[in-house]
């Protein structure tokens, strides 16, 4: 349920395969500490439940990187992966919004190890401001586009309620944020040159009711 | 990224439209709490990002519900969706693993108005067993196949770790549940007659990555 607005010359690479690409390169980094040095495009592809030709598709937009035969380097493919993906060096995250699900994240174990680490976080609350969450300082969403400027942040978390989310992406984007995780429940207005995805848990559930609803209605 | 396992009859329903029927419906419901009364197709579309034609189609699969010229009656057209949705009686689900993610999700102010409602949870830690979290009693995963079919529950979130997610799925399916959120950072394998969709907000960060990283690079 990316919503991507992707100009023609981006389409290039679809999200999807991006998205194929970042499990591709985590199943391998989970079979590293399992000390498995080479695998083939076949258990690979397993990892991820698609097809060893959807795999070698997938790989082949990039150049190749199986001997055939002889199956991926492990090691190898995560370094070149990490390299397609961009995350071979670390990504500072903002994370606008310290309430349930932006305190989760937070505290995600997650975020660090994969080159993906929320440097700061941002709230309107004077009772989270000044404090510290799993070593991320909380600050007030009036400095957030100093703070990210300094910083020179790329990436942010949008967790704030519906109704400021707009204005809150207006606030990001102004400041130079170009890549938007949105989990506030509502779609948000992005400009040319950003990148927004939506992480929508509730319409995934009414979607998968709506199927089994469907299943159930039938017997 | 839904990956649902669709046979071609169920294919009738694409996902993607179902994601977008629902969020037709909160955005309704948003509309009627503001004491919007009628609302045009234009201005229904606009809170979803999509074109007036792509709602008109997407409602269309399931009959007419406006009056040209005149626009949706919103409470009758809430009625209709959540009847659409098979989210016009309360469904029970069941969470497994209160974690981080886990624990958000029980104290998530969204579940329970929704139709949407934890009615019970489950792990494998001493110290969670038996405790309450948002008034969703915390029970030992042991007890999860009794429970779901003593109370009939079709849904499931799964909030593991990776190398519990299939076992646990496999547990879940085996009581009766149909739909199954996955958190977990993996991919699970499903029966024929079970619905899953994956949350993968990591994947969704290192494709935003990679598209941004793309764009730095021209500069």
């Amino acid at each position: 349920m990316a919503e991507k607005k992707l100009s023609s010359k981006k389409r290039q690479f679809s999200n999807d395969a991006i998205v194929r690409i970042s499990r591709y390169l985590r199943n391998l980094k989970r079979l590293q500490q399992q000390k498995v040095m080479v695998i083939s495009s076949t258990d690979l592809a397993k990892t991820v439940n698609v097809t060893p030709d959807q795999l070698r598709k997938d790989l082949s937009y990039f150049g190749g990187f199986g001997k055939r035969g002889v199956g991926y380097d492990v090691e190898y493919l995560i370094q070149r992966l990490e390299n397609i993906l961009g995350v071979d060096c670390e990504w500072k995250i903002a994370l606008v919004g310290v309430g349930r699900i932006g305190g989760a994240l937070l505290n995600y174990p997650g975020f660090g190890q994969e080159h993906l680490k929320i440097s700061v976080a941002f709230d309107v609350n004077p009772q989270k401001i000044g404090t510290t969450q799993s070593n991320v300082p909380v600050k007030d969403l009036e400095e957030l586009p100093e703070v990210v400027k300094e910083q020179n942040i790329k990436v942010g978390i949008l967790c704030v309620q519906a109704e400021y989310a707009q204005d809150v992406a207006d606030m990001m984007m102004d400041a130079g944020i170009k890549a938007i995780l949105n989990f506030a429940p509502v779609n948000i207005n992005i400009r040319e040159d950003v990148y927004v995805s939506r992480v929508d848990m509730f319409s995934k559930l009414e979607s998968l009711i709506f199927f089994v609803n469907q299943e159930l209605g039938e017997l």
